[in-house]
C-alpha cells in the first residue's frame, strides 16, 4: 500500500474561494457581524474537482491513499481574528470530511487549526478535538508562523505550545508543521516561506528539549525537510558544537520528513542522508508546483518516480517509506484503513 | 590557485568585541553622545588572531587566498542607528584592511555595509566607496535583512534598494547576500537565518526583472545557496509556471553560490546540479560549525576535501570553481593578485 503523507484540497470548488472572499471583505465592513455563514457545494461538485486531478493522479502514479488537508496556502490565519479563522477552519475541515466520506479508500483527513496572530494555541483545542474524536481525522497542519511571514509567535519549543501539545499526545495525532501563506514581500509562498519555516522549525527542534518534555510528540517537517538535509553536516556540526544529541538520536521518535523534493538527486540526497525511518512518502499533489518537467517529461511532483529510480533502496526501506512510518506516526489511521 | 570567497574575520582580538560592547551600552546611557571612539589593537596581536586559525588552516588544507571580510553574525545592524552601524562598519572594514596589509597575498577585502532598518541603502555608498576605492576592497556583504530576523526591508529587487546597485555596477565589485545575528527568537543564526536569507534572496531573484536593469549586477549567495540545489526541480518548476527564463539563464551572469555545504553529499549535489559556471569555492572558515566531524575525522568546513572527492569534476570545472570564477565575479581582484 501506498500512502501519501502529504496532500492539500487545492482544487476546491470555487464556491469555498467565494465564501472566503466574502468573509475577508466583511472584515473592512464597519457594519458587518462575524457569522459562520455556509457553504453550498454538491457532492458532484466535490467529485468532479477530484476525479480529474487528485483521483487522477492516485490512479496514475499508482498510489492508494491521500493524507488530506485544507489548501494550506489558503489558511492565512493572518486574515481576520480568531473568529475568523475558526469560521474558515470549520468549514475546510467539513469539506475534508465531505471529501473523505465520497472517497473513503483514497483519502483520510488532516485538519486546519483556527490560530490566529497573538491568540493561545489552546484556542485550537476544541476544533482539533472536534475533528479527530467527530470527524475521524488523524493529524492536524500546525502553522509555525500564524503572522504570515513575521514571525511574532515563541518558537515551536516554548511553552506557549504546550498546552495543544498535551492535546496531540492525549488523541495520539501529528502535526505537520505548515505555514500558510506570506504577507510580507520578501518572502514568496510555495519558494521561500515554506521552505524557510521547515528549515526554521528543524534548528528550534535541535536547540531545545521539547521532546524530553513530550517523548511521544511527532513532527512531521515537509518539503523534504526544508535545507536540512542538503546541509545535514552543517547541523550535525552546529549540535556537536553545541553539545546536542547526535542528529538521528534527536529526530528519532519525533521529527519525520516528507519526499516533497522534486528532481531526482534531491530524493537521492534525502534518502542516502536522513534515517530511513523517518522519512514519510510525500507529493504536495496537487500543489506548489502543478507542471511537467521538460527533462523527463513526467510531472514535477510525481515524487513517486523519483523513489521508483531508487534502485538501491531495499524492499523493506519501501515498505517504511510508502506505508509502514506512516502507520506509526499517524496511528489513528490503522482504525480507519487496516494495513 | 585557490581561491576561497566566504571567509570572516571570527577571531578578531577581543578589543573589537570590547568596542562593540561599550558601543551597545552607550545605546542605553542617555548622556552618551554617540562618537566612533577609537580601537586599539597592535599588529602582533592581528597576527596571532590568524596565525593559529585562518593562516593555519589554508596552510593545511591547500588553499591560497581568502577573501575575507568582517565577522558577519556580528553586523547586528538591528543594533542602534545608522551612526552606530557606521561607526561600527568603519572600525571593522578597517581592521580588514590591516589584515589584507599584513598578509597581502593570503587576504583580500570585502566590506561590511553600515545598514540600519529603515534608513535607505544609499546611506551605504560613502563606506562603500571609501573601502573599495580607498582601501582597494573587491566586494562587499549586503544584507538583506537588516532587521535581524523581522524582515522589514523591501525584497532585494526592488527599487529601494537601486541607489545602492547602480554604485556596485560603477564599481564592478560584487555583494554577497548575507545576513547577520537574529534578534528574533524563532531563527537560530547559522542554523537558520543564514539558510532562510539565501533560499529568499534566490527566490526574490527569480520573481524579478531585477538583471534586467542591471544587467552586470553580481550576487553571491552563500552556504551553497541555501535550500535552493536540494530543491532545484521546485524552483524550475515554479520558474516554468510562472513564466519566468529556465534557471540557468536567470542566474548565468548575475547569481553565484558557493561551497559551504559541510558534507560530501552536498557538495555533490551541489556540483552535479547548479552550472559550474555559477559556483564559487567557499569554506566559510573560521565560521559557523567549528568542529570536526567524527564521520570522517576531517574539519566539518573544510570544504575543499569534498570537492576534492569528487572523481567526476573535470581540471577545467575545478579551475573555474577554485579560482576563474572568483575572477570574474570579482574583478578587482586581478588587479591585486594576478593570476
Amino acid at each position: 500500500m501506498i500512502i501519501d503523507c502529504h496532500g492539500h484540497y487545492t482544487t476546491a470548488p470555487k464556491e469555498l474561494q467565494t465564501y472566503r472572499e466574502k468573509q475577508i471583505a466583511g472584515l473592512k465592513d464597519a457594519s458587518y457581524v462575524p457569522s459562520k455563514g455556509t457553504l453550498h457545494i454538491t457532492d458532484d461538485q466535490i467529485r468532479e474537482s477530484l476525479e480529474n486531478a487528485q483521483l487522477k493522479f492516485q490512479r496514475e502514479r499508482g498510489t492508494d491513499l491521500t493524507i488530506f488537508s485544507p489548501r494550506a496556502s489558503a489558511m492565512a490565519h493572518h486574515i481576520g481574528d480568531a473568529t475568523t479563522s475558526l469560521h474558515w477552519s470549520e468549514h475546510c475541515n467539513d469539506l475534508i470530511h465531505r471529501v473523505c466520506g465520497l472517497y473513503p479508500k483514497n483519502f483520510v483527513g488532516v485538519c486546519q487549526l483556527p490560530q490566529s496572530p497573538g491568540v493561545a494555541p489552546a484556542n485550537c483545542i476544541e476544533e482539533l478535538e472536534r475533528c479527530v474524536n467527530g470527524l475521524g481525522f488523524i493529524g492536524c497542519n500546525l502553522n509555525p508562523d500564524p503572522s504570515g511571514g513575521h514571525w511574532t509567535a515563541p518558537p515551536l519549543t516554548d511553552r506557549y505550545w504546550y498546552p495543544l501539545y498535551e492535546k496531540l499526545v492525549e488523541l495520539d495525532v501529528p502535526a505537520m508543521v505548515h505555514v500558510s501563506s506570506s504577507c510580507n514581500a520578501n518572502f514568496h509562498a510555495t519558494g521561500a516561506h515554506y521552505i524557510n519555516a521547515d528549515t526554521t522549525a528543524f534548528m528550534q527542534f535541535l536547540t531545545a528539549d521539547l521532546f524530553k518534555d513530550f517523548p511521544t510528540l511527532r513532527f512531521i517537517i515537509p518539503h523534504g525537510g526544508g535545507a536540512v538535509p542538503y546541509h545535514w553536516g552543517r547541523y550535525r556540526g552546529l549540535a556537536q558544537d553545541m553539545k546536542r544529541p547526535p542528529l538521528g538520536a534527536l529526530i528519532r521518535n519525533n521529527v519525520f520528513f516528507d519526499t516533497c523534493v522534486y528532481h531526482l538527486p534531491g530524493i537521492e540526497l534525502l534518502l542516502k542522508i536522513v534515517p530511513i525511518d523517518n522519512i514519510l512518502f510525500g507529493s504536495e499533489m496537487v500543489g506548489a508546483v502543478r507542471g511537467i518537467d521538460p527533462e523527463t517529461g513526467h510531472y514535477f511532483d510525481d515524487t513517486k518516480r523519483y523513489v521508483d529510480a531508487i534502485t538501491w533502496l531495499t524492499e523493506s526501506d519501501k515498505r517504511k517509506l510508502f506505508e509502514e512510518t506512516a502507520r506509526k506516526v499517524y496511528p489513528r489511521l490503522n482504525a480507519r484503513i487496516p494495513a
